[in-house]
């Protein structure tokens, strides 16, 4: 079995350290990759530190991976070694259930197969992330990626990228149509970026003034300070659909009311507790949604991805040493970083 | 003008009582009619002792209201003396808005006219409802009736209808789609009825096993008791489309989890306090919604009344003499009806 380095939680209470560790050869349907960038999702501290609950440690976390095609399993027909390629959030599902037969991996009904702390068909443990010098998945969770953009910045739409496409397309973001982005940070600036490539008139929703630059240049037609009351009050009515990416709780109503007749918020945050529960006669009002999303099937997944090479779009981000990833983690919690930490793999090496 | 009697409360804390008042002559667009029967909607109270603020008093509630034509203005053509006509929540609205030019009258940005306790833009007072003999309503807010229906279980129609057939249409509830009904009372009812007319698997949630065989009678094809966990983790992601008419809070999470992928469970109670805050997780999960959805426009009144009078659905009804209407609240209050009370009008005589 190849040799793995990669940097590991071994406790909750721990910082991530060096780790050694195995993956498998290729059978007939792996790839094998050489990891080049990791982007750092806020997911991945909140496992390292079992805020969740589940987690197995040692833990390698990391799910926005790019690197290149080393080895191929002989059934192999997407994938030739030397290809740039990426692995999101899941590297397996049952593949069997309505939900992946339909292409919705992300939803299968037998859940699917993180990328790190996810139960591992082949090794009957755990899986280990992109926080690692290389990674084995099976083809169908591989996905292709174009060579003409920077590949760091590719690695977070592995998973804030399609976070935030895919309820955009599912919601049938065009032309015309008025979104509404709540949050400005790894994925709100993917959301804002993406948005606005659908031909969206995009609305930005930020608690910050010193956004307020930063957002236009992103993409938003609007920037909006959320705090004033005046400001969200012009917007009653006008949304078409919201992406709603903030996690921490707050008040739902405040944005639910800006959304026009059959318009819906959707969720992509989790928030540790809950959000204070919505008015239900916002809901009732102008016959409002209230929704989430998560993630993005695979063929989704590279529809995003193609779909970010034609225009452009790769995410904002902040290359870090991986001796660094702890330090990364302190700021992510702060959001001291514009957008996303994003490990050179290069600074991996063996110790 | 002409005089008019009814039941009004007067006062928050009054029984309601005799009164008497005036309604308008018939303007051109004018229908006038006189009130055969006339529903009794939980709002109705709610409105009568001032539970939602703003009541006007003296407050004359009843907004499920079936009559015959007596009189009507010269530019009125779809309406002829001695047609049986219904009119329901709603009597006016801008009819400028985008959302009134559409149809959805309901949603109306400016706010429509309610039947009673609405702005009334002829007297410059309240409205005042159907516990009353006549009313007069501009054209546009009378539908037609049909006469093969008995008269009593359509007035029901008017609110308790049209505020299922609305959802259950708009999420485009059809053949092989398995619907659940959260609530078996004067919506509920109705809701079973009306999806189960439309060709959907029908899945009653009701807390009371005294309920299954009447469940089933009205057309479920299952019924559950919500407060067996084991039956309720038997539905788990088995639902396309959940109609919840509870207004009391409750767990919502309970029915969320029970929608299949892209469910949507749409709220048509409001209740006092709210409901506990959804797990956005829940949500997400799935990709479910969680929505409100309010009365219908004029136009899908009319359709709704006429599906009903094609499938030969009408409320089942409790018929009352207004003398009873107070009696009748307090057992509203203990859900002591199947499923709906109706004024007799005849029994409203001058005193």
């Amino acid at each position: 079995m190849p040799k793995a380095i990669g940097y590991a939680a071994k406790a909750a209470d721990q910082a991530l350290e060096y780790f050694e560790f195995e993956r498998r050869d290729p059978t007939a349907n792996d790839v094998e990759i050489d990891i080049l960038y990791c982007g750092v999702c806020h997911s991945d501290l909140h496992q390292a530190r079992n805020e969740w609950g589940g987690t197995v440690f040692p833990c390698v976390p990391g799910h926005e991976i790019v690197g290149k095609v080393t080895r191929v399993g002989n059934q192999v027909s997407k994938f030739k070694v030397g290809d740039t390629v990426g692995v999101g959030c899941m590297v397996d599902s049952c593949q069997s259930c309505a939900n992946c037969d339909a292409g919705y991996e992300q939803y299968c009904d037998n859940g699917f197969v993180g990328t790190y702390n996810g139960a591992d068909k082949h090794s009957g443990g755990q899986t280990f992330g992109g926080y690692s010098n290389r990674i084995t998945v099976t083809e169908k969770f591989v996905l292709k990626v174009a060579d003409n953009l920077d590949l760091a910045g590719v690695a977070p739409l592995l998973c804030a990228g399609i976070t935030t496409y895919s309820p955009l397309r599912h919601w049938g973001v065009t032309e015309g149509h008025r979104v509404g982005v709540v949050g400005l940070g790894g994925l709100g600036h993917m959301a804002v970026k993406i948005a606005k490539a659908m031909g969206a008139e995009v609305v930005l929703f930020t608690t910050s003034p010193s956004k307020i630059d930063d957002g236009k240049r992103l993409g938003a037609d609007h920037v909006v300070i959320s705090k004033d009351a005046e400001q969200m009050q012009a917007w009653t009515n006008q949304l078409d659909f919201i992406l709603n990416t903030v996690a921490a709780p707050h008040d739902l109503d405040a944005y639910l009311s800006l959304l026009r007749l059959n318009g819906t918020m959707t969720l992509v945050g989790v928030p540790a507790e809950a959000h204070p529960s919505p008015a239900v006669y916002n809901l009732i009002a102008k016959r409002r949604s209230l929704a989430g999303s998560l993630i993005g099937g695979i063929a989704e997944t590279q529809e995003m991805l193609d779909f970010c090479a034609e225009h452009n779009i790769i995410s904002d981000i902040e290359m870090i040493d991986i001796d660094n990833i702890n330090e990364a983690y302190e700021r992510m919690l702060k959001s001291d970083v514009k957008y996303r930490f994003v490990i050179d793999m290069a600074s991996l090496k063996q110790k």
